[in-house]
């Protein structure tokens, strides 16, 4: 398993911890010290020797800092965290705070005394934040004091060792382009942009320059490492050489010198001290690096990450392979779901199906040769009420039996070699309300609209966003959260800057690979959510149309149930498009199945639905 | 007539005049001078005292502005305006530049050689404009000369005297809520903000704070003045005497002192100059202002003009008088509609279209007993492919006559004490072809998503442009203007801050009062535009719905041409609100008219459509 549902929290220590770490305090010159979820790398996950958030405060979601005050501690999470929150820490030690609504830069503004001092681990925060807090600090005359250790690690004695997971080549297959093209088009922007230079942070913007993976943190498949591209196309990757085997070494010393991670900020120091102009994206790069730029004397000149858009926007190979990865991860989630729908109403708990559908994904890619390398994420699966908790993770604590007459729904994904997958599907568990299936309708209505949205060249996410929610917001509901994220080549499920949201200003660009996930929560009754991903192309050309429009390719096929439609409640263009969805699916599934109840499933949950 | 037709440009005098002007610029020490159509109140119309742009190029668009360099001459114009450039100015003296894609910042960042001296008059430009102009120039070691005096103005000796136009009170069943109490609201943020006064710059922002009206611009009746808010509740409103009675002097000195507008220069220096913070609109106020303040030792804070928020929010009196204007304006609609109906087609010029809907604006105001005081803006009568200019304004040179087989499209409104009306009307002569009553169904499909549009708090007008649109995108067709603007009560058909477009970040609150107008326009072919006028309000609660929603409801009612629907291509929804739609226009009108022709058009007009 890739996963473990074992309550992980251990908000006993919390006291004793926060009161040493302020013990420190004193001698550091500082009032209040923070200590966010991020590490080094601002990754989604983290490896063990960085879960300092977790191990402060027992607090294991994957967004949130504590600040530690003399009197108070503060644990900032979304609205998606507040009740694990409350769970997971010690509520006489720790206070809840809004990560979103008054993170801790507002937070401090509004309740930090004059002349506070503020310590920071300046490889923990991006020169972006502490921008955010410096102001901050300026407003109530205080003063931020960059540590040059953190005073967790020195208390944290039983720390896990830093990863050495295996780094393995991304056959050109897959990768579709060359990674000395990739730092080629690299060089002559950085030459442009009159630079020397510029840093990658980003280990996913590693993984797709260099054309490797690796297997540092848990579902996202890329190596913790930095890497600095000279404008004259020379590279430099700092990756510990225990993580390649002869192969990789040898593929990578073509196209880089391979360095130790503990030379990259003397060479860094050493660039900046020859007055080189140093590109570096100050939304991702740690600010000790950046101060560390300008301490020694070199020039920061700001720029979006060079990988970020490049990478977003997926070639042939990519395209392609995606879109065999998803019919594969469709016949896991066909036997899947086939099978659950085989079982008892009742007697399936949430755990059960975690473990079944991993089960199905594991023998589809042996059967298939092209193995399940991770999940990308941990499967959300919430049964009834459960569901209404956007990002629910079960545990043996919360696990329960899927009852008779409700909803289940189930978001998960697989890491292929091929391509990253990432599917929700919520399904009836014998008969279910009207009223449910009703907002399963609307929600389905939201689905549709992206999919069939055609949009000129120049839209951004904010355009499209509103026609995923209109029948919501008609029958007086809405969701809170994006319509979709932007998906990795076997890399991150969550990849930027693509997204579909009301704060979505990114242009989409043909070969960006999005999620098209409206949903529906109601808290304490149920929830609703629907997936899928797509791709963004050139549409083909319209009849009287007179402007090039851009459109969505749909990548996942797996039958949406349709016991929970509401035909009524659709248009006949909507209704078209499921009974098409469907009978794609059926299409595309049925010669990679060989099981004959597994077919017949699949036939009778694809069947053309009638008004 | 509101509204003149003839040929205004005087493109034979552009030569001598740029000469003229370039001989002063060795003694200004400046190598270019700009020369905006905004004139010191940044109004969208500006009196013919102000008509520098047009005097000295010979263009008359509502937007542009000149560059004139040693050797060159760019007029700056937008899309709409770049056919009427054409035949307005001296190509040999002027050419074309992109207002939007590289306004004159951005010319000269690209054009301007190192070290370019550019003049300006500081009373022409806003504070915003002048820092992108200044930015510019540090790029290109240039500088930015201030000009004490407009070297225009000396060489154009016969210059009309500025307006006096009669300013009058506006009735407080009109304004719904008194002069005083928007003082006092005033004064609280300003003494909330930490400063000691506001300069209040835009003429609409007086006109609506002490509730009154002028006349010294076409179409927008505000009175050119400005006015000094104290944080004390005191407030100093610099207003031309002459343009005031008895009545209207006694009503203003009751709260305010009346001061001539040459103090208001010599008033603020005397405020800065004793140390006061004053609160300024950047985007608003003339830079000459912004600096006059700084020079003399006060402080500036920029600030948003503090009326602009709360006049788009609409009281009841104003939305109560803004329904009963739209029934009289959509009788005046009626009337010129039934009459257009039964004349021969191909027999009535563009022209005659506009005569007769003023005549009929005029006629019902008459009977009604509300006349019509100005119109709204130049009307727009486009037959057949001028539709497609979207800013077509008829002249005598232009005018056609509509021809049996086209469409006519005709935007105006106008305005009444009790409410400013826009409604644009696309309509059948004669049989048109099914290719054109295709898009105006599209087009349709877009007035009837904003209408039915049901949207939750907080979103802004960007969230709702995309559901006018998505019909058309779907035919690889789209509108190159926004889908609403902001309209003010007896005051600008343009106002802001709220409108709907791809760059509306305001949040749409109820109150606010928006056009409704997606369109679509086949240059050299046909052009088509719906428009109603809306307001913001809560909408009902819906069964089953869990979040508070905002709904727009429609102001105008007038036939939409059902001759050019194709209701194969509505749904359901779509057509029984276009059928709500005219059983309404129907029941509201009736009662308004008397003539039984005209009666009997309607009833046809507005019959239910059936699949």
């Amino acid at each position: 398993m890739f996963q473990s549902f074992d309550v992980t929290s251990t908000p006993q220590f919390g006291k004793a911890r926060v009161e040493a770490l302020r013990a420190a305090f004193d001698a550091l010159g500082i009032d209040g010290f923070l200590v966010p979820r991020a590490d080094e790398f601002q990754g989604e996950y983290v490896p063990k020797s960085a879960e300092r958030l977790a191990w402060l405060t027992g607090f294991t979601g994957s967004a949130g800092v504590a600040l530690i005050l003399r009197q108070q501690a503060v644990v900032f999470v979304d609205g998606r965290y507040v009740t694990q929150l409350k769970e997971q820490v010690d509520g006489d030690v720790f206070q809840a705070g809004d990560l979103i609504g008054e993170p801790p830069h507002l937070w401090l503004k509004h309740n930090g005394k004059k002349g506070f001092r503020l310590g920071i681990d300046p490889w923990l925060h991006t020169g972006a934040e502490v921008r955010k807090l410096q102001k901050t600090l300026d407003a109530i005359d205080g003063s931020l004091v960059v540590l040059d250790h953190n005073p967790l690690d020195r208390q944290w004695t039983d720390r896990p060792a830093e990863p050495l997971g295996r780094v393995r080549i991304q056959p050109l297959d897959h990768a579709g382009t060359r990674a000395a093209d990739k730092l080629a088009a690299m060089a002559d922007a950085i030459g442009k942009a009159g630079a020397k230079a510029v840093l990658l942070t980003d280990p996913s913007s590693i993984a797709w320059t260099f054309n490797i993976r690796g297997s540092d943190v848990p579902h996202t498949p890329h190596p913790l490492a930095r890497a600095i591209i000279f404008a004259d196309g020379k590279a430099e990757l700092f990756l510990d050489k225990r993580k390649t085997g002869i192969e990789e070494e040898a593929y990578l010393t073509q196209i880089a010198s391979l360095e130790a991670p503990g030379n990259f900020d003397q060479r860094v120091s050493a660039l900046a001290a020859a007055d080189a102009t140093i590109m570096i994206d100050p939304d991702q790069a740690p600010f000790a690096i950046v101060e560390g730029i300008r301490h020694s004397g070199g020039t920061v000149l700001e720029a979006i990450d060079p990988a970020r858009l490049p990478r977003a926007r997926k070639n042939k190979a990519e395209i392609e392979g995606s879109t065999r990865a998803h019919l594969q991860d469709g016949v896991a989630m066909v036997e899947f779901l086939s099978w659950l729908d085989g079982t008892q109403p009742g007697t399936v708990t949430e755990i059960a199906a975690v473990e079944k559908l991993e089960a199905c994904r594991t023998a589809v890619g042996e059967r298939m040769q092209n193995p399940l390398k991770d999940i990308s994420f941990d499967t959300i699966a919430g049964a009834g009420d459960h569901a209404a908790i956007m990002h629910y993770r079960v545990t043996t604590d919360s696990d329960v039996a899927i009852s008779d007459g409700s909803m289940f729904l189930i978001d998960s994904g697989g890491q292929y070699v091929n391509g990253t997958t990432d599917i929700t599907r919520t399904v009836a568990i014998g008969v279910v309300p009207d009223e449910q299936r009703r907002f399963f309708t609307l929600v389905l209505k939201g689905v549709i609209a992206i999919s069939v949205a055609r949009f000129p060249r120049g839209s951004r996410g904010v355009d499209l966003d509103p026609l995923a929610r209109i029948a919501l917001w008609k029958a007086g509901a809405d969701f809170a959260h994006g319509t979709g994220h932007g998906v990795g080549s076997y890399l991150s499920v969550h990849e930027g800057p693509q997204r579909i949201s009301r704060a979505a200003m990114q242009e989409i660009l043909p070969g960006m690979m999005l999620s098209n996930e409206p949903g529906y929560y109601r808290p304490g009754a149920f929830g609703i959510r629907i997936e899928n991903l797509v791709h963004v192309l050139d549409a083909e050309p319209i009849e009287g149309g007179d402007l090039p429009m851009l459109a969505f390719a749909t990548l996942t096929f797996c039958p949406i149930d349709r016991r929970l439609v509401l035909v009524n409640l659709l248009t006949d263009e909507e209704l078209d498009w499921l009974n098409a969805y469907h009978a794609e699916t059926l299409e595309k599934l049925t010669p990679l199945i060989s099981d004959e109840k597994v077919l017949a499933w699949l036939a009778a949950a694809t069947a053309p639905l009638e008004r």
